[in-house]
């Protein structure tokens, strides 16, 4: 038996022959790597994999459908699944079905003229940054690994990613979805219109609730001409408290940046030996802002961008501007994780949110919660958000490393909700999260939402344990 | 009796004294001219008026929550007020008691710096507007009416405005809410924060809600900071589809608009002896484009909407950009609906929303349906979002104009779910489209928000019979 992999469970038996009579036999998996894979998601660096009897890949809405019917009638539990790179652990299975939704690759229509685009949900992010950009359109949201995430997924966790600080979260950019809902029935809630107040607003509601309440099969994206060129402002402080004394000064410039990002010295010191451009020695901290606009525009307000974060600067901020240095900058912002993973071979990275003024506090409480239990504390993230990736270096196979890890974690959990924030600013909440829900929520939102948890899913079927806790 | 009040209600006797005993008399009125103005809404000039047996006023979150439990355990139906400017009806109570929450108007906190604000649910939008404008930021959502209405409305039923083109309809602006639910419960969703996936988003659930699911009492908001400059081109053209035209030119000229807006012939002949510029004799449509940023920015994108705006055009765009001039521009845009009301007295006037390849078609079909039932009909609206006012023009006192009327606004939802469209894209379902709410979301929502409806009120007296039909 290979490991995760439940041989025992109460349906296998019958199981592949019954779904496969349903669908056809290449769309099942019940053994083998590609069922391992979708055991586990971007936590898998933390040992997190889960069990499941099969994998199911759908290739279109009906066969989501049909799926989810039998799943329903069996009482098999249901993980949906988009391109695996989850850091909540929100598709790492506990039983039952893994439904992939990697078949719905197709993009049915896209209108550059209306900007606008529909795809089905295991449409790369990637790709469609690229179709909208080939049309002269941006889809704004970036969260991160977008080659390998799916718009599906992004849905699911309503991610975010560094623009969405001017242009928000991937919810700002859905108009409207189509839905598998239990007991199979498909659901389109908005569609191609930018405003629509007819009904209750379902399609927010099921976007972030992370495959809880149905299975997103299609959505409906908004669009905005992209701009013609790109401005990034880098600057390099003492310490985290100029460094967040500079992302006030650009807050209250009247610049409104596409992103504002900080670094703090851990971080640094894990990533900065590969930064594409001079940076000072021994930098504490590093904030960066981006401009978009036309070329005029880019040259003004990164001249101001440059003015509002000389103050305290160890050095003259950085500018980029050209376009292929851009891309390399970004690539090495995105590479920052993985530099901070490499220093022990593994972290616990958390992604709370804070009210802007508490950044600062959540940043040196992050490194001072990390020295409390012995391990290397570091932070990077949203700055404007108020969004951050707290972390903590670790060495995955030392158990009591991990243990001491995910007690830092829960700290920080608690340090988000005593400043005002919330536990999960893009990540979502999945199998890690859901014990600290409550006290993040409180008991209204908790009864309300386990309520509404059982409207659309009365047996439980969808992602059981993830993001809401029973009462 | 006055007209509207019930007097002979089932807790009309006993009523006035218990609450009285909650609250303080002077919070509580069964009789004059207050409650008299607290039966209607936006709707009254289509005679429109409900009944009441008393018009509560809370002073804060506290007194809401103690008159939403009284009337729990009573089972006296509730009808929030805000500033009573809705064009559906969800204002318009039918019995038990109308709660208003115009004494909660204190602004909570403002913080400039942090891009935001906490407002009571009373406060004016116009204030809300000042205070911004007064600290260098914006807060974009525009609806009408702005001096009377109030951000609990607005929140109510998810305001647009001209501005939601580029920025978004008021819910994009909500971070956070304070509600209160039955049976009194205080819910807080979100907060001062800019992104959040701990829980199901209970916020943009509420927001669009009309009053339906709790009472919200508060909200914090995002701002931005404010545009230095404005600059508004209108171009007139001989019809609609050569104004369309134009709208097509526009989108795919990579500009993006702050606004978009539209106005048909029967519209223009209305409105047009009071344009605060020169305008060409019997234009048949009229294109609305404005533009915001700084000085050079407004400059360049306005000559490019009017290189966009000319071809088909009657005359050369006309070009606005003086403060003074574009605030009595706008002034006379929102005057638009007055003055169409002002041809027959009265209009019956619709809000619909369709794909924006289809607006052409709709703004036809208008003036179409108006003619088949013997009534001048016309448009106008949020062009760019696909949103039209498609209305006609009656005689109040004229049984029979009304009724053909109605008729006709009835052919205008079904003209838009032909379409793909929706029935209200900003004014909402109150108690004048539920009838056709189930074919505009198809059943399997219909039963989701409804059963939505019962999680959140399970004996139905918020607002009953409003925007979400029974099962």
């Amino acid at each position: 038996m290979e490991r995760g992999i439940t041989t025992q469970g109460p349906v296998n038996g019958k199981l592949a022959g019954e779904l496969a009579r349903l669908l056809s036999p290449d769309q099942i998996c019940t053994i083998g790597p590609e069922l391992r894979d979708a055991l586990q998601d971007g936590t898998g660096n933390r040992g997190i994999i889960g069990h499941a009897e099969a994998l199911v890949l759908p290739a279109d809405a009906g066969e989501v459908s049909l799926t989810l019917a039998w799943c329903y009638e069996k009482g098999v539990p249901v993980t949906v699944r988009g391109g695996g790179t989850g850091l909540a652990g929100g598709a790492v299975p506990d039983g039952g079905v893994v439904l992939s939704l990697e078949r719905l690759d197709r993009v049915r229509s896209i209108d550059p003229e209306l900007w606008r685009m529909e795809v089905e949900a295991g449409v790369r992010t990637a790709t469609i940054h690229r179709l909208a950009l080939e049309n002269g359109l941006l889809f704004p949201p970036d969260p991160g690994a977008s080659e390998q995430s799916t718009i599906g997924g992004n849905i699911a966790t309503n991610a975010g990613g560094p623009h969405a600080f001017r242009y928000g979260v991937t919810g700002s950019w859905v108009t409207g979805i189509e839905a598998v809902v239990p007991p199979g029935e498909i659901l389109v809630s908005g569609g191609p219109l930018r405003k629509n107040v007819a009904g209750l607003d379902l399609t927010d509601l099921m976007i972030g609730s992370e495959g809880t309440l149905g299975i997103v099969t299609s959505a409906w994206l908004r669009l905005v001409p992209a701009p013609a060129e790109r401005g990034v402002v880098v600057g390099f402080y003492p310490d985290s408290n100029s460094g967040c004394d500079a992302i006030g000064l650009i807050m209250g410039s009247g610049i409104e940046p596409a992103a504002l990002e900080f670094l703090d010295r851990g971080t640094l010191e894990s990533s900065i030996g590969s930064f594409p451009a001079t940076a000072p020695n021994a930098a504490g901290f590093a904030v960066i802002a981006e401009t978009d606009g036309t070329a005029t525009e880019v040259d003004r307000v990164a001249a101001e961008l440059e003015e509002a974060m000389t103050e305290g600067a160890l050095t003259a901020p950085v500018r980029i501007t050209d376009h292929v240095a851009i891309r390399d900058f970004w690539a090495w912002r995105d590479g920052v994780s993985i530099a901070v993973t490499a220093q022990r071979g593994g972290k616990i990275s958390e992604d709370v949110v804070v009210p802007l003024e508490s950044l600062a506090e959540a940043i040196e409480e992050t490194v001072a919660i990390g020295e409390r239990h012995g391990l290397p504390g570091c932070s990077w993230g949203h700055a404007g958000d108020g969004n951050l990736h707290s972390s903590f270096l670790v060495d995955l196979s030392d158990e009591e490393q991990m243990s001491r890890g995910n007690e830092a974690a829960a700290e920080i959990f608690e340090m988000a909700i005593r400043l005002g924030g919330s536990i999960s600013g893009e990540h979502g909440i999945g199998s890690l999260k859901t014990a600290h829900v409550e006290e993040a929520l409180g008991p209204v939102a908790v009864r309300l939402q386990a309520e509404i948890k059982r409207v659309f899913d009365p047996k439980l079927l969808l992602n059981p344990g993830k993001k809401i806790p029973r009462r």
